[in-house]
């Protein structure tokens, strides 16, 4: 039996979704692009300027078009992911400009450590989907960095992909990129992930890419990033319900646009320090928010996604690791569909770093062992063996161990009960081997230089 | 609503009870006490040896006359401890030999380390019961360690205390001791934790120590610590099957002795690296078996003790921050009761740590602060607030932020957004001030006296 958590009550949800009507309807979103505004008036919104108001009508009609599930391909079509349908689909970080090693502290980002992470999710069993903005180095000019993404994970990795979604001519070319990539296959090859700027507003780009990743086929995860007393109610259940319009107010745009798109109902939000008025993104009401909108999303019977191994600690010290895995397990026990940030983000979305990554991975397959929940059967009770060990008997020789040791044990591959002073050394030890070993996916030359030439283009 | 985990199923739960009663009936428990043994005798068992054969007729009868919950008293009323009504009553480390500090690691502990942590204890707002072996210090001679827990943890605590249980006088001491403590209370003033030997053996100090904590009708907590493949079947159902029976034989001891008597359902149990041999307390096989034996007690209406802040690394580390997240979490979602090692253990049970102390601490009240959930209401909604900042706007000035924010956000005490690397020392810091500022409880000078006395009589 799947372990869950469930914190609003049905009344609870029913009393947000009203109020997130009324925000929709009555209070509106600004959405500062001429295109989006004009799908909205087409289909019978009232505009004031760049502000939206969506009738509950338009509202409780395109959100029914979602569909609960969808299959974002991937070049190695056994590695096609399957969201909204009961597995936790994980992708790395996403957005840091710093990287964070070892003994050397914080430095900004280069090209080779963005290939280094590709390279490494590639190899992850951990991690399912690669590409976006794993990091965004300091060496490849921002107007082509879109381009590099797409060249750089469809050379390394052949797991389905991840896009960038700023503006029509980026979200349009790094599809174009993927639709080389993938030699024929068309709909559904590139996510992308647009965000909302809390409290109810989209720029230009967001707007525009959600329009073009639709206009196209291609799944779109909408998610916004609220600060609870900033950009957002200091309470948790106002918070939801801005969180809620405003995410609502994109996939219904997504929807206008190709009613039945794929999209994601996505909420990262946190809180700030009241003291500091810094993000707090290791703070318990992030777990909070993960599994109050997990609830608001399955409601609507959509895809999901929030959490991941998010932190605000500035190392890979002791506060990393149980911030860490707060978030990380509330993601899983509230049935995320899709985690963005699974594994290497570190310093409240700020730096990424090569030994938590590495540690991200073995926290995820710690939560995924606990996950699998227990098997009780006549088998795994295993009577007659403890009638045969007794009382004061060891089981270490019993053919019953032996025989079920390794598919019931959960196998530590960093953790150390011995020396675990070191398990940063370990990380990157690991790490370093991984990347030694590294083997590239098959790819034909013809698409390679297809990409390359793309690359080029003017 | 409060966030709950399940993994067991009714019929899984009904199967595991069914093997329960099987192992009782069949294979039998073995008490290393004449004592017990003639207990269990006289009620009916077949008894080969010091092997006690339970009938399923009296395991049925007797764990229906355990109370689902009780109160322990403190000399402080104010702090009574009801345990198995719904809230998690916690209590600090137990059982570790050592002290790890800071930077110069781990030493043997002394009585002034264990004076420090009962005082520790005294202030803390996360932990309720103080007492019992929180350190077993190098200076103090094994035969008198009881009576100088109860000394000193009468002398600088008036929270509710534990005592300790291996044999019946130093069982009775402890009991005495409180008594003179409690100045005329006398029932439900002082809880034992009596340990099973896994697989189903109990010796003689902890069965007696069950038989007079129960002649005195104090609350007992009786618990397994088993190791998957060593001392209990290597899969989770059949470990839960032996953990579940020799728990059972101890309360049902307990109640022959005593029906009625408040006693406290507890497991521990964990896993053992298969490589190595040794204890794996940070595995997450340590979280699945605290949700599944949690159901179990559950099932038999009992109160329940598990978890903590449990870490199998030897440092305050990344893994200590992950693995005691995992562990700690899943008691609270399980609905743990009680927990013993709420704070301050650390390498696999062996450890106390100063700085684990308060951050096991600053982790228990994230962990509180998700556990209420959100509260969702007009006011907490407050969809007139929204409408006002409207789209674009900034809440920071709102008053719903002013009014709400210090009910509503939870306040870190070390946890740092900034420099987080410095996070083992802000800990060491809280801890060094916390002492200097320790404020003894008030004690009549002849009940102190009578204290002192008891200390010193033959």
């Amino acid at each position: 039996m799947k372990p869950t958590v469930r914190i609003l009550t049905h009344r609870d949800i029913e009393n947000i979704h009203q109020c997130t009507l009324d925000i929709l309807s009555r209070t509106g979103v600004v959405f500062n692009s001429p295109k989006a505004v004009e799908v909205f008036r087409k289909h019978g919104a009232a505009v004031e300027g760049r502000k939206v108001l969506l009738p509950e009508a338009t509202v409780e009609a395109y959100r029914k078009t979602v569909p609960p599930h969808f299959v974002l391909h991937g070049r190695d079509q056994n590695k096609d992911a399957v969201i909204g349908q009961g597995s936790t689909v994980c992708a790395p970080a996403c957005g840091p400009v710093y990287v964070q090693e070892g003994e050397t502290g914080k430095r900004e980002g280069t090209s080779q450590d963005y290939l280094n992470f590709v390279k490494l999710t590639h190899q992850s069993d951990f991690l399912d989907i690669n590409g976006d903005g794993i990091l965004y180095p300091n060496d490849i000019p921002p107007q082509l960095f879109h381009r590099f993404v797409m060249l750089t994970t469809i050379r390394h990795s052949d797991k389905p992909l991840m896009g960038l979604t700023n503006g029509t001519q980026v979200s349009r070319e790094c599809i174009e990129m993927a639709r080389i990539a993938m030699e024929g296959r068309e709909d559904n090859i590139l996510m992308g992930m647009a965000n909302v700027n809390s409290p109810l507003y989209y720029d230009e780009g967001m707007a525009d890419g959600i329009i073009e990743y639709a206009r196209w086929k291609q799944p779109i995860g909408i998610a916004c990033c609220g600060m609870a007393g900033f950009t957002a109610p200091v309470t948790m259940a106002g918070m939801l319900a801005v969180n809620n319009a405003e995410i609502m107010a994109g996939i219904i745009l997504s929807q206008l646009v190709n009613p039945g798109n794929p999209v994601i109902y996505g909420n990262t939000s946190t809180v700030a320090s009241m003291k500091t008025m810094e993000l707090a993104l290791g703070a318990p009401e992030t777990a909070l928010l993960v599994t109050a909108s997990a609830q608001l999303a399955k409601y609507y019977g959509m895809p999901f996604r929030s959490g991941g191994g998010l932190t605000g600690a500035a190392a890979n010290n002791i506060q990393a690791g149980y911030e860490s895995m707060m978030n990380l397990f509330a993601t899983y026990l509230s049935e995320t569909d899709f985690v963005l940030h699974a594994a290497g983000i570190l310093d409240n979305f700020t730096a990424i770093s090569y030994e938590k990554f590495i540690l991200d991975e073995e926290m995820g397959r710690m939560i995924k062992h606990y996950m699998k929940g227990v098997e009780v059967n006549t088998d795994t009770l295993a009577y007659e063996t403890i009638h045969e060990v007794g009382p004061c008997g060891n089981y270490l020789v019993a053919d019953h161990t032996v025989d079920h040791f390794r598919s019931e044990l959960w196998e530590p591959r960093l953790t150390s009960q011995k020396d675990s002073a070191d398990i940063a050394e370990a990380a990157r030890s690991a790490c370093r081997k991984r990347l030694e070993q590294y083997i590239p996916p098959e790819l034909k030359e013809e698409t390679e230089k297809k990409l390359a030439d793309y690359y080029d283009k003017e």
